[in-house]
């Protein structure tokens, strides 16, 4: 039923700046060497089954404006014509990666056994059609938000019961995952979180959060899984609050219960911007801790207080982001994914292929900026140079002095600081060179 | 210079809910009984020296207001006016504690030992006003961000020479507040943080900060200081991000440095809103992490988007947040500071009195109601009825089973969970029974 | 099959503030004489079918939790039960008014002529239950924004064909209106707006929408509906800008294609919130141009960044909402709507029953505490002293005098003014006697 | 006593993208020609003379940190020594304009006829500066906020002594700026607003607002000066209310007092921002009603909730911008102001001018990926396309027929439109062509 949906789309082929081609990559180019690196390896990108193949338009005022063919039925045979319509839009795109929850690929069983069961005849599909084209996983993971059994929470449910449905399902995509060579594996708390203190036991609910993930963790070791387990902060939405309300929050829960060598961020800059950061102010809190995982790049609309999950299309944000990444040493076994909707009134399938486009070349732009920041080397020097009095021996040592010896010394000499210049613009204005 | 500033008020009493006099308590009864203890004993009111004595009146888009005697210089006789006016208002305020920063309290000297020196001279003032008036020293701090040389941060500067200095500055203030008999020592990160990551080595900073801490816990103990350590949250202003950005970032914080057991939060309703959280999120965050400290209770504008640092005059929403003060034990040593301006206009010796009377009326409302809604035990209720099922023994057991062992058995038994209502508008009418 | 839904309820009473019954009133006693008139005719509740008829607990992330007998189907016996549900809960809130949209109350016809029959009938079922149990209908309204064919926008839409369909939508809805003794009608320009200014000719937009509203005006008169139009403020969502941004924009809107003696707003405190205001301001605005047409008495999450439509809870917030509203005069033909969803989790009858009972009772309050302010007179006196300057003749006559006469005798007197307290803590307090 | 500052600096020149010299322009050459006109006609630059010369590097939590010689003072050897250090500053930047408030330039009289008699005196030295040098005035304006006097508004003010003090100072600015032969005269509503409405009357504080502006614009005629007079919006800070909240609010109230044909708008970002809006949608406003006047083209950070004046440094934001100034005819009468403040940590001479020449260089930058984004003529052609279908004489005869008239008509035709897609990402994806 999909079989003409994308007709008359050739493959996207790079063609450079010079093209008016708006269906080719003016900027990605997958072999150009990087940092000694192939451009589609740094940046290793993933399309997101649920936004470019699942969500059907609606908003919180209207129903869906796609119409797709595979969303006039929840049944496996709508399921295998949905599988078509990706893999033939990977196909065109050319990224290496994709990433699915459980519920977009599957239907819904009539039990949870029938769920499971679904899901794991998809992932059979699935394992065919990536053999035969290559396409990988990059990462898996389970919707535990959208049914109406979840709608106060999974693993901080007040019911038991949702607690054990939550392992299943879990278990379930863990298992779907791993037999598809994902590289690592993600839970996004949906519900986790409150809508009203009234009726909530905060300290408990983050107990049941925290001994979830330690028994994922423990699966995953369990079954020989090799990928990164990765959490994804976001501060509210459908929750009014979620308790993995950004980097540092989730830093410290996994610190709390004792899995900060076992568990990474995978951070969106939508959910940065809700949370009131910056993109890269996630990515630094996240490197300096070496928790830095994956990211999903999809950007918020600054005047929305809501996640609008839009592509990427400011190249200087999207370079100050990969600038962070790059000094972190890049992204390891994580990626690059579009958690990022077409607008709903983007109907049609050219604009479903433009918006990847459009995105790619973004971060492939900001990916060569950043690359050329750290190879110019300008910030870096300038950085240096700001600390460099930590550099001095005696500085070092006051680090591991008692406070009243530190003061007795500061007035002995007469201390006297004398601020120096932080030189904001003139740095603002070299990134602009690259940008 | 101060002798007739406050010339014609009388100290203020509580008159009850029937008077009409504006510079009576019309709720606030100290010696009131509330859950077995004083109300005064509750609530632990303290004035906020900087604001009520040192602020001006100025704002980012105009200078003084107020022209109060004592700001007219910067001398000690100065200072020892503003002590005169100062316990001249807690004698009409009859509110039992203060705060201060070393800044307000005594001239900046020429040199670093003369500012230490002058701080001195002011703490042996004050000791005999306290010991005359009875009035206490709820905590004290130092203010490392208004002058130059902290434009840059305090112990995360990038000059080592600013770190010994803020060492030789907190030393001094601690020594302070230990001769005064302080109940807790504050550190609110006014500058801890960055303008931007460009110039930043975010890292190094938080490990600085982290050192700083230790030894500041280290020099209490090795001074014999009763009291708590604390640090307030606070997500920007001045900075454009702070580090010590909300309750959760700072706990994570402290067990970073292993502080979990040493230090403490004070948490302030503005600084809340401002990292888009409600009060009562951060309080139960401490509070669920037995972090709780003491509270600054001033509210910001919902719509302004700094801290404006008003007093709080919502009662349905102080009342929220006692609810949460008093199931976690109420405040130990901690305290309700008014860490609160007078708006700018609002320039008379009337004004600077009565805005602290209706917050503490307002909040003498709010622990009323707390206490009311404590003692009918509806909510308490509602929410042991909600988590029912986890006192269940299998419930409790799945919490140390494996995952997969969890899924057999619900896939084994046909999971299949009904929600059920989470009640929230039930809930909130019913905290409008006692608000 | 609807028959069972309230079984058990009873309807709702007043029981005075001593009651424990969650299901009783408190505070809103219809009879009650406030200011020489009935409570009931102060405040003119009414009920949205919208959301508590037709919404279906779905949220962006997740889909339907209340399962509604009278959800499960989109034809005329299912709106029927719809109905019927409707006005049984009318019965047992006893709330003078309701209001709807089109698209509430009736199937979508296969075609608009269908669909405008659909309405016509259910019109006749509704008239004939509104003669029965004197329920009546405060404002009817059309729903251009939920369809497919609304998505870029209704009178704005970039297709002629949009701007026709509305306007046989508008005519249908505002002829069921008339029929059924409507005493508004509200238009809310739901997707009147843009999502990105690159595909957007705002002026043109702004062009048909003022014609598009004239028309709606002048068929008004045409049939002798003798209600008043009304719009309603909303600045973003679902559009990313929406034209009716907030009061003052659309008074200029009004202004500008002289509709400014006709059409009155509709104002809603969530919305005043998503635009930056205060509630207390729109209604200020509106009030001081003599358009204050209809409020919709439902409150946003001050931590959520969208519309969350919770019903009011704050007293104090909503007693200075009555407070404008009554110095303006009251309601006139307007109403209290509760434009007001129940939570996702919210799923017992009690609960949509309870919701409402609630707010209605923080309404009364709000409004009995606003009268009492206008009776104390206190706030008033305050501001005719504050402004008393103004009654002076010479102070009147330099509003026509030219800037440089007044200029020449400023200079000539050595115009010198001399602040005076604005008091804002001193007002506070006054209000929370009432409160 | 400013002899030294820029020491070592030389005028800066364009030297092309390729320069590594953080002290030359890049992209700004203000001989280039872009759509037929020069540069710098087309961006008309201006520096702001109160952030750039009268800031003191002071924020609410710190002092100054710049210490400028000049700043040492405030008498008029100090304002001599200031306009010496401007000169020289616009020497070296070679920017065509500056703009001033009187309290920028000239000390505070101990009378207002001396702070007349000062402003005079300045004008004087600013007469022979600009004639030595050729920068021009773009334009003047009155500062009636940061003295304590204007605590509660200027022209809105309680006290209508300060209305009168407000038309001294007025007239006084328009006198210089029309002695200097002023391109505009802007009129920045600071404290034209509120801080609660409980002490407020907005409806008389609106026309007296407005019958003041009437009275600036009859003494514009009186005097002859041809400059444009503008306002500037924005919503908040320092009030919490600002009366010229964004640019709809402006155009409804100048309509509102017959005043939309004399008056156009000073549009900021950074208070667009503020607004809620993007910078291209105030400005795509303004324009469509002809309003567009001046820009101040100064960013905010979008994670702090106040103005943060930061030069711009965003090009495809700055481009947006340009896009719709070029297709609304350009700035006209107007400029390119910077209302931008360096951080106060960046204290060198060289952060001064280096803040302005990578502003300068972001909008050169802009302002030519504007004009390719015209030249092509792809966005305008398809904005064309999507609004062809209003181009049919049967479409533009529906804006003039009756709502039952076109309702029947589309009911006989069995209206049933079919949504096209709105494009957004290729659009999006179009512009980064450009940028
Ligand atoms: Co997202
Ligand atoms: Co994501
Ligand atoms: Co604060
Ligand atoms: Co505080
Ligand atoms: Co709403
Ligand atoms: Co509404
Ligand atoms: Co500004
Ligand atoms: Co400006």
């Amino acid at each position: 039923m999909t079989k003409d949906f994308f007709a008359g789309l050739e493959p996207v082929r790079f063609e450079g700046t010079e093209t008016s081609n708006p269906l080719a990559f003016r900027h990605y180019n997958p072999d150009e060497i990087v940092l000694g690196k192939r451009m589609e390896d740094h940046l290793r990108f993933a399309v997101a089954y649920w936004h470019s193949l699942a969500y059907e338009g609606g908003d919180p005022f209207g129903g869906p404006t796609f119409l797709r063919p595979w969303q006039a039925g929840g049944d496996m045979a709508h399921a295998g014509a949905k599988a078509d319509a990706a893999f033939e839009m990977f196909r065109l795109l050319g990224q290496p990666y994709f990433c699915f929850h459980d519920a977009d690929v599957r239907p819904e069983g009539a039990s949870l056994a029938e769920s499971v069961s679904n899901l794991e005849r998809i992932t059979d599909i699935f394992a065919a059609k990536m053999e035969e084209t290559g396409t990988k996983l990059l990462w898996g993971t389970a919707n535990m938000f959208s049914a109406r059994r979840w709608m106060a929470g999974a693993s901080t449910n007040p019911d038991p019961e949702v607690f054990a449905y939550a392992a299943t399902t879990v278990k379930a995509a863990m298992d779907a995952t791993h037999r598809l060579g994902g590289e690592n594996y993600v839970l996004w708390g949906g519900r986790e979180g409150y809508e009203t203190l009234l009726n909530t036991d905060l300290g408990q609910e983050l107990d049941h959060m925290g001994a979830f993930l330690s028994k994922v963790v423990e699966y995953k070791h369990k079954i020989g899984f090799k990928g990164t387990i990765l959490v994804e902060p976001k501060p509210q939405e459908p929750s009014k609050h979620q308790y993995d309300f950004d980097a540092a929050t989730c830093i410290g829960f996994l610190r709390k219960y004792g899995l900060e060598k076992e568990v990474k961020l995978n951070l969106e800059q939508g959910h940065a911007i809700l949370a009131g950061h910056s993109f890269e102010h996630e990515l630094a809190v996240a490197a300096a801790e070496g928790m830095l995982g994956s990211i999903d790049m999809n950007r918020n609309d600054y005047q929305s207080g809501w996640d609008t999950d839009q592509f990427p299309n400011n190249v200087p944000e999207v370079a100050l982001a990969y600038y962070v990444i790059l000094r972190a040493g890049g992204l390891g076994s994580g990626g690059t994914n579009f958690d990022a909707r077409i607008r709903r009134q983007s109907l049609d399938p050219e604009d479903l292929i433009a918006s990847h486009v459009g995105g790619m070349d973004v971060c492939a732009r900001g990916l060569k900026a950043a690359a050329a920041m750290l190879e110019d080397g300008g910030l870096e020097a300038a950085l240096a140079d700001r600390y460099a009095g930590w550099q001095a021996p005696e500085a070092q040592a006051m680090l591991s002095q008692p406070l009243e010896e530190i003061a007795a010394a500061a007035l002995a000499r007469g201390s006297d600081p004398q601020p120096k210049s932080g030189r904001q613009e003139i740095l603002e204005n070299w990134v602009n060179r690259f940008v």
